[in-house]
């Protein structure tokens, strides 16, 4: 989503500008309330205009950060001299979780440029096509194979997925035809992108942020094990379900896909057979899910795990470095959400979070400890209604509802659970929540409404299966 | 000079690791000195075999430096837990100096992308290129005013100026007629090249190392401002000299040079007149050195003054992030240097470099301060014959020499200068020493034993220029 709008004459970009600006100096002169330190007051002044530039998006999301730090570092809000400023700015460029999406988006730049991820996701799509709802499965299969590894869910299901479930529609005769297969078959895909970001840290570039927060607020490690953990018996659910749901919710022609699983068998032949650089990143892949489910055991750090990957595929020659360093993204996510990380640490250390979680958790405090968490979840998951992004619907809530919820004496794991899956499941709600979803809705099979309609339904069925079948799992594994 | 080996058939490339690892093994199981820790002792291991991996590359070197970080995380040498191990790995990549060169980086790629590199180079050697002497002065100033916006020497050298260099000489006549003044013109621009690289701390990508050294281990602050002052006069007299130096070393004849005055001005007329985008990167370009020059007026960090640099050229629309995002040079340095700071400070903290300059300071302790110092610049410099890359030679050896220099008793300014400078300057050497000098050697106007004839001549002149103008110049600004 990033430079998406250079289009757009440079003046109009400036005046989108100006509600952010109102915003930063609007906190910036209010009194600064007790038992926060007025340069943590400042921090979250910046931090609100930073998040509001992110939503309305007149630059990229590096260069609004980039603005917000530089003006941190100015205005000495993170230290006295230039120099301090600047040490404390660039410390989320050492974040550990930082360098677990770099390495991931490097990985999954890997796995792009290889054509290992479109060769997965046709194979799936062959295998299982043999209905309808078996190319929805299909869709489902490789989402969920990829997620992991691909921690873009814009690459993912933008780049990678959008593409093939096009042309498996255009394979399925006019256009009238194909409508109705069409609708269903991409409601299942952008709904499918969003679970499979919900189910792993490194499956969407902004989840690292929710692990951060519950490290640094509530001192919970929720790394990605543990996340997976969380996930795997609700998410699965949720895959395995979708297509049935979608089926209720579109109402799909019964129709004959032999000719769009011929399509994926005909895409998957003109790849060719897999190369060696492609066979040594397969393998690579494995290795880095079967090490990163077992942390626990081998006390190997994710991110550790993720650079031994990297040195995997430079040193057997499978991938060149300058190819990998071109990959953008990775790069990208490292100004951005270093950026916000160092921005959220500092808040923490300034008192603003507590001061926050203080006030907002009076109000919560008469709840019964699951009903706070309940309901603070899905106050946070039909929130996403007013924004434009997941990241910055994350950034901009996700510590926060951490924080009361502590406050208001949830449990605190599964707190942090809820909002860690509900922060991409809530993207479900419309057409503008994230990439893929704009992606999948720009294909023209839907009309705003329609997809307004489904996605309500969808969010619905989200907290039937995350809670009905999630609550119990979690429960199961002493989570609360 | 990154990935540049990678025709090289991968068995050949692992064998050529092979001299890294037996180097380190060796290292690591040998008895550990008094006064150095164990995971000290384990890291100079791995910092040898990475700078030997540099030297030989048979990978690139972020590749390299990345499996150094590795093992020294898996072996514990960073510290107990692979978590704790990860954030001292870390620690390299929020180095301010770090992101000088990063920061650096971006702004070149503008510089590059825009086409203003080239038209700067191409208007000089139009303005000055009256006569033989004229182009090589045109080249020298383009060199100077590029260096230091263009932290790639090689960028600057080998991208922008050698092809403009060599399309002078082809506008020259024939073969036979060119070859006296391309040798002339090729001679100049690769040494020029050199002095420029010296002259400035954002000149050459591994010059931070230097600063950073300084820093470290003689807490001596060697910033942008200083490091400038102390080589503008030397600096600009080496300029001014070396065409008249090469004229007598080459013997160019006398020929009628307007014809590539002329390709001059027709690529020039080529680029069209200066769009937005250039103009506003000019005027970033100047307000960058302007706050460079006067840092220890407003106090501003050089890393912050380069930031803003980048804001404002985001921000104007000059430049897109995704274009500049896209400048892998920045990400590579980000990577190597990174992790070669990393690896130099921890080396600082667990006492290998006092254990070092103690016993390599006893040798030279019976020498006066000033001797102390020159001699042990001039070792430094000449060793470079045994190097094939300046970034290695840098890597290896300048922490070193500023620490026996320091235990030597000679004065700290003055011997960090001298290293600074001819960190770049004993690029002369040889012709395999630095990418741009393999690039315009590699234009073939010269045998192997001509380059390393006018190469030895130019290290004297060095000599004398920056030892009897420096020296001089330095007592006056009170380095000595």
């Amino acid at each position: 989503m990033n430079g998406g709008t250079s289009d757009t004459p440079l003046e109009a970009r400036w005046l989108r500008l100006i509600p952010s600006l109102v915003l930063g100096l609007a906190i910036w002169i209010a009194p600064v309330p007790q038992g926060v330190a007025p340069e943590g007051w400042h921090t979250l002044a910046v931090f609100a205009a930073t998040i509001l530039g992110l939503l309305l998006r007149p630059f990229a999301m590096a260069s609004i950060v980039l603005l917000g730090i530089l003006v941190l570092i100015v205005t000495g809000a993170l230290g006295p001299t230039s120099k301090d400023a600047l040490q404390t700015a660039l410390t989320g460029f050492a974040d550990t979780t930082v360098w677990l999406v770099v390495a991931a988006f490097l990985i999954a730049g890997a796995v792009v440029r290889t054509g290992l991820g479109r060769r997965i996701a046709l194979g799936l799509v062959h295998k299982l096509g043999r209905s309808e709802r078996g190319l929805a499965y299909g869709i489902g299969a490789a989402e969920l194979v990829l997620a992991p590894v691909i921690p873009s869910n814009t690459a993912r299901g933008g780049g990678i997925l959008a593409p093939i479930v096009d042309s498996l529609c255009r394979s399925l005769g006019s256009e009238e035809e194909r409508a109705g297969v069409s609708r269903y078959l991409v409601a299942c895909g952008a709904h499918f992108n969003l679970v499979t970001a919900a189910m792993f840290l490194t499956a969407m570039a902004a989840n690292p942020l929710v692990s951060e927060a519950a490290e640094t607020i509530a001192g919970v490690q929720f790394g990605w094990a543990k996340w997976a953990l969380g996930s795997i018996v609700p998410g699965l659910a949720a895959i395995a379900l979708l297509p049935l749901l979608m089926e209720r919710l579109v109402k799909p022609p019964k129709l004959d896909v032999s000719a769009a699983r011929a399509t994926a068998e005909a895409e998957l032949a003109a790849l060719g057979p897999m190369d060696r650089a492609e066979k040594i990143l397969l393998a690579t892949l494995g290795l880095l899910l079967l090490l990163w489910a077992t942390g626990p055991l081998h006390g190997l750090h994710t991110t550790v795990v993720a650079l031994l990957g990297i040195a995997v595929l430079l040193f057997t020659g499978a991938q060149r470095w300058r190819d990998m360093a071109g990959t953008w993204g990775a790069w990208d996510a490292l100004v951005w959400l270093g950026g916000l990380v160092m921005m959220a640490d500092h808040l923490r250390e300034t008192g603003v979070i507590d001061w926050f979680a203080n006030g907002a958790g009076a109000y919560a405090s008469g709840l019964a400890p699951l009903s706070a968490a309940l309901i603070l979840a899905a106050v946070y998951f039909y929130s996403m209604y007013g924004f434009s992004m997941l990241t910055g619907h994350i950034t901009a809530m996700a510590g926060a509802f951490i924080a009361v919820a502590l406050a208001a004496g949830a449990p605190p794991l599964l707190s942090i659970a809820l909002i860690a899956y509900f922060s991409n499941l809530c993207g479900c709600l419309t057409h503008y929540s994230t990439g893929p979803v704009v992606i999948y809705f720009g294909l023209g099979y839907h009309s705003v409404p329609d997809w307004f309609r489904i996605g309500f339904v969808v969010s619905l069925f989200h907290m039937v299966v995350w809670l009905g079948i999630g609550l119990p799992w979690w429960k199961l594994i002493g989570w609360w």
